[in-house]
């Protein structure tokens, strides 16, 4: 194990997504992965094409063997150029993104890049009258909880780690072609309860809701008297969601079912259910996401 | 305003704490804010000194006006080269940590760097028998809203506000030496219900216990059937805390007195307490935390 | 008061939609509504073109003043031909039906007709997999929950009581031309507390968003493990906006400004907000909806 | 199948229990049974003799093979009214009614009718300055709930259901002679974890309770401060026994337990308990009921 | 105040209600009062005649100036027994017991001694397969919760009180001859919201609800298979009305008017409804139960 | 059974703790074990040496068989002198206290006592400008549920019934050195669902942490505008603490796996799990504590 070379893992962010505060430790949540190390640059909240020509050179300075960019709607000009200049370095990389990025899956491919593009990952109530710190930090503390659960975030680190399993046997990695929508969250959330199954299902759901109210909120409503009210019921609609999250997750517990799978040192992800029980290998740890 | 010039704040991050992953959107929740830039370098949830020696020069290249270097543990080798490097620098530093560092503030305050001290930032269950990715981002949900909520993440950017505002003002910026324990939220906690700044109180009290658990859980029991169950029971406390602070925070709604401060264009903090009325200035935006 | 004749309405429901089963009893709730008599003529869950024919003619022989008939989908030829029966008669009519029926807007206007569409109100998860009597019972529960609190059915009752007024006062009735969407119940929801609206709103989208996935799961998904999941996660979102509903009425009850509007013995609307004092005529009970 | 003439039940309502706004769903929840077809006529929430002797003659004009009148009291001169032309026409009826129709059990046997009374059918809060159309939809809501989770609906809809398959075979219906009181809720509540069912019949009991308080209420309190504290209390208990019910049925959720029954085309009742697998036909579907 | 004379109450407790485990702390609860001592001598969960005839003598040992004796069914002999021996001794003395010592509330009279009759202190769920040391302190945990919040405990204390001032002016003491039913409950809750009061009185009327029902699942049900479920059925409501107690409360909080009623070290009490304003003597503070 | 003499216990109770006031309960919940008879005296809240000289004589005027003392902090000079006199009676006599105790335990041992010292059983926010008698109850009531799911006050009478069990077996009875704390609450707690038994540690994690800002809170803080947000926050982390140990029991119960342990006529457990079979005789009922 400690032979094979350290693959190092380039993560651009600009601007936030629901996934994108937790990306990095998705994929090494112990910090004793000895196949990868992380390094991530980000220009925090803002992504404006400037803001991304600063940044994005460093990224590139750490050299990195597998770049995944980050950020809301990929079809804007900082998001845009981050993908054209990972795709001009011939190195692989992944664009993760939200709903609007799926009017660009055509564009992405034609770059070689893969995506992930999670339509239950909702822009934020946006309007100064409401978002301040503190609403914004509890918007991302509910869609995370929602994306955890449902299995939205399984499906990001399985697919990040599929391509660097392959990179590691030498192979060309078979970059994600992903949208997790509903369907998707139905075909692959690892709840063997189905009512809990339903349960993360409706939380996901609500999130995609709450994503078209806050764009009607943020770009279309123009008094506040109107939009205020739509940004609330939107975040409203987040804590709800997370709620529901939550419930799915306990049923699991409630029946000593829930599924962890934690990254061992040699990258390869261990599977357990049972809380008192060892986690073991699973034969074929990458194989279960993306069918 | 726009005539000012934008000083960029420089975030060096490694490994995680429950501030970690929102720093600097704190920062610039509406991405808007004319006054600042903010880049951030980050090695994952790894922070050993070789990480912390390939990434760090990363951020100097950025040329910050100010630093921010927030991890846990900042005696630990890698935060303390951090800390190092940042006060050879000559520009203003901040670190951002948790409970342990109390040991060395006097070490910190030497370096001339200002410093935030977080106990209710708790370390997390990390064991491989209980913590995969999944766990690992709801134990960052349930922190973030505990710490959002009992102004912890408040008292954080204010003070990094206040430090921005210095600057523009052209003066020095007095760095804060701050810990934010129990006190701390009691006094500074931005709840006008009394039994809402209790129950702010009590889930930020939980956070502090279940850290000590959690060191316990990691660093002092050897056997898997002992920790496992120990590690269980501090995320159960998370979780709680998190729907102890989701209660406080609803008791402000229910009153419409939820106190939200957006930072205007300009970087200054508006305020604003009743959901359908406008933000506006507060006469003193900076002068509410670290009495 | 006594000297005024009684009008008479008359109901005509095939299939059953969350405003159908107490549609009757918004009108008059404490049955000592002296201005009305109200009588109903169903067709049970079913809505096929020969059990409208056969049970329809009832509802005429009653002679009524004023038609309402209430469906889903009110273009489906069942549905269709009770308004062209209802036009056809020259006495004025009020069609109420869920979201599809937008599509024929246009047509019911050019009878003649007032429409009330309340796209809040979903269509159930009609799978025999998954639905018994039971299901429905608690589906029909939920939806109404949430059609009561977020202001739909005050916005039906208002709406017929409105006409009745007109009629009342020997003028035609201005039948309501009202799609009641979450803009709808943004601006007549009468909840004081902007978070109660909120969360009445949140609820209310959520039923719109179940709606979607119930549609797709009975008329377009044809695996059983695909749709068996849609159904449940669809009702798992009712259970979640009933919650959101009873929520949004408990902050009314916790600040005691629940809004109260009883039918008075004449027929006219009193209100009242504080508990313990008594309702009292409103000056212009019928003139808040519908603006 | 087809061949089997089609057998028409005939519902007449006057005024409301929790049991009448879906009776007639509950025959044929998915509404292609090809067994039976359903009429209903009703008066509202009005029940006086004059009501009930103009509408009544609708219901038999229908001519149905099966009738069913549903009502408050049915010792009331309206509802009694009912009984005797029902009883009269010489076709098998069944009377559904609440509590205080216990009294006249006797008669209503004399009359060759069946009974189904079901005691934790409460009365509502039925004070104006406290019901209003919303508080009306509301306490149907909650009760509703605790009917069809405590397996009062399912009595009620497979009582009928018997009385149909009888005809159907060409037998005289034995019609029932039940009072869903709490032992048979004990006794029939297919609920298979033994807490579930406890749960419910603590919902039930509820029921039972807060019908007298609102007997107390509407009928003996004379003073507003008095009644108004006691059918707030009534109606709160509701909301308390539907959120029990509400639990009681998640446990079997939980465990994936829950029983469904949906009917068949030949209105025969499947059976399922695995939410992901199909129903089938129980041996017996009739036979579990009224022992 | 250190004048006066101290007066000793004595308490004499067999078996238990849910009223009997924290009697003398209601007293007293802050350890401080300067005017009273209590003494108490119980004969724990049994009440027979022989436990009372051993252990009564002790209580008369310590020379109290006022007795108190509190039981299940103050008829039994065992409770009958010490009643008789306050009675004969001269002094008075108060009889606290639940439901059924309504039937002799006259032999109490005759006695010369005050009564408290809480009608919404249970009998528990005393059937082996059901009740074991932990069900029974979770079943008085529940019915405290409801006697707190719902004023029957303050009642209590302050009927108490009032006989301990009056001795203390050199008054006879006026003795109680109280019935806590639900009416007593609604006139008497200090709770000022009038839904928390709804709320408390529906938790009362609960625990009504289940003393019925646990009486009749310990003396008359004989089949385990019935009564177990009922005496589950009883603890789940006792469960839930604490839950129901907990709301009124939090809706006290949530406003910031709960009413607190210290005893001062001079045993009057103190009163203050604002959480962070100190208490205050109140002008008449015996003035307000028992109208 | 009915030869063997009945063993006497004698409690002394002076102040309280969460244990105190269902002591006695514990070792009989049923009223019907033949093995043994207890006798209580209590000084009430109060604990000064004045009070204990008092009452104390009384229990040794029952002439028990095994004595337990209970109090807080029993290094207090009350508390001390019940233990003095206990140890100089020979008799053998057992110490129950909250964590000061721990301070203590090696005088205890040289008294030749047993203790039992519960961590979790915390001092109450005793500060007049927050407690008051409906305070003290509710703080009891959340602690109570605490200790009686996590399983100390099952080690508690499992303690006491071994020594019974060793005096009826004719042999000195080994008394307990036992500190309930959270590792023994992990090692004993009768919960068969590790997620259960986690959140009912979290429950005495809390207690625990309580316990430390009610100390900080009654004895360091001297401001009121600062101890009183600390009580406050004390309570609201019992009330957390108490959801989650009924949420831990919520578990078994929805799998029908809550072991009930009753005590039998003859005074030894019997036990069971399943709610609708009958307790039976555990093999070695008194082994399960304390290794």
């Amino acid at each position: 194990m400690t032979e094979k070379p350290i693959r190092k893992i380039g993560i651009f962010k600009c601007g936030n997504i629901g996934t994108s505060p937790l990306l990095e430790l998705l994929l090494d949540e112990l910090a004793d992965r000895q196949d990868i190390k992380v390094r991530t640059v980000t220009t925090g909240s803002k992504m404006a094409l400037e803001d991304v020509e600063e940044a994005l050179p460093k990224i590139f300075e750490f050299n990195p063997d597998l770049f995944i960019v980050i950020s809301p709607n990929t079809a804007l000009p900082g998001p845009a150029k981050a993908r054209e200049a990972i795709s001009s370095s011939g190195k692989p990389g992944v664009v993760i993104s939200d709903s609007p990025a799926k009017r660009v899956k055509a564009d992405i491919e034609k770059q070689g890049l893969g995506y992930i593009i999670i339509t239950g990952d909702p822009m934020i109530g946006a309007r100064k009258e409401f978002l301040d710190a503190i609403e914004m930090a509890l918007f991302n503390s509910n869609i995370s909880k929602v994306l955890a659960v449902s299995g939205a975030y399984r499906m990001v680190h399985q697919e990040i780690d599929k391509a660097i399993y392959a990179m590691e046997a030498g192979q060309m990695p078979v970059l994600p072609k992903l949208v997790i929508d509903l369907a998707a969250i139905r075909d692959n959330a690892e709840l063997s309860n189905p009512y809990a199954k339903a349960k993360a299902m409706a939380a996901y759901a609500m999130a995609e809701k709450l994503a078209e109210i806050n764009v009607q909120a943020c770009f279309m409503e123009k008094e506040s008297e109107k939009y205020v009210y739509l940004v609330s019921c939107a975040h409203e609609i987040a804590q709800g969601a997370a709620k529901l999250a939550d419930e799915a997750r306990e049923i699991e517990k409630y029946n000593d079912t829930l599924v962890r799978k934690p990254h061992s040192k040699s990258g390869k992800l261990k599977i357990k259910s049972k809380l008192m029980q060892p986690p073991v290998f699973a034969e074929e740890p990458q194989g279960k996401t993306n069918t």
